[in-house]
């Protein structure tokens, strides 16, 4: 049952397939002893208007 | 204050309103001493290519 | 993959018991076309010191 | 690293910009070893439709 | 109804008074419309070990 | 800015150790304009009392 969130920016359909499989991969090397059926990866795309860092919006800060 | 946050698919206004009466009652009936009122329901709603279940997108599942 | 969240109070085994059948009965009965062993919910429990409503933690409400 | 996620209705880049900064300045006065830069904020933008209150919509409780 | 979630660090009870009475006054300053009592703020207070920043934990970083 | 939380079971200081390094790493292979230092992952253990799948609690599954 673990659940991976990754919160990023926009991606495309192939990075999204690429990301969704190492971060599988990566999870399940270190806990073998959890199926890799049972991680669940949720990717959440952000606008860049709706993060900031440091008190600036990442569209603001270059 | 308790929260419930419920990440599935898109779902129609109809289903969101029976869904959200549903879990609010659902846990209220558990835990009775909290108001019904106190209950916030959220529902967020993601595209079957950003969700993946055993490292594979749910778009590329079938 | 439907993923419950509940964020709460603290709660006993039982009750726990009972909120994560329910909740599922609850979101299964809505949409009857994903299998009930799809449905994951992770209940967190917080500290009255760690929520506050209107600004004012919860351990300070009363 | 603090994370400091904000979940609420539509907003305006000017919102935006005014929350993300107020949200870093209030997290940094209150904890000030942590420098400013280390604060991400996240913002999330939710439908009335997809948020309830008391078990109904907010888009139907007016 | 908008829920703040910060994810930090441990914190003493002064702190997270303070921090849920500033985190309510930002956001309210920025949306007047919402009254302060709708806002709801969830500390998650995470241990040095379960928090990484370039792929390190905060507890190896110095 | 990205962040990875993973929802998972109790974990060693080594199995953290190692599955920040590898999620941050998967992350950056895949979007590799994001320097590796932006990237948070935190890391929520769960107890399994705490989580439920098909409506039984991991710990009543067995």
């Amino acid at each position: 049952m673990p659940i991976i969130q990754f919160d990023g920016g926009s991606m495309s359909k192939e990075d999204k397939v690429k990301l969704a499989a190492k971060l599988t991969e990566a999870a399940n090397s270190v806990l073998p002893n959890i199926p890799k059926e049972a991680f669940t990866v949720v990717i959440k795309e952000n606008n860049p208007d709706n993060i900031a860092v440091g008190g600036t919006l990442l569209s603001d800060r270059k």
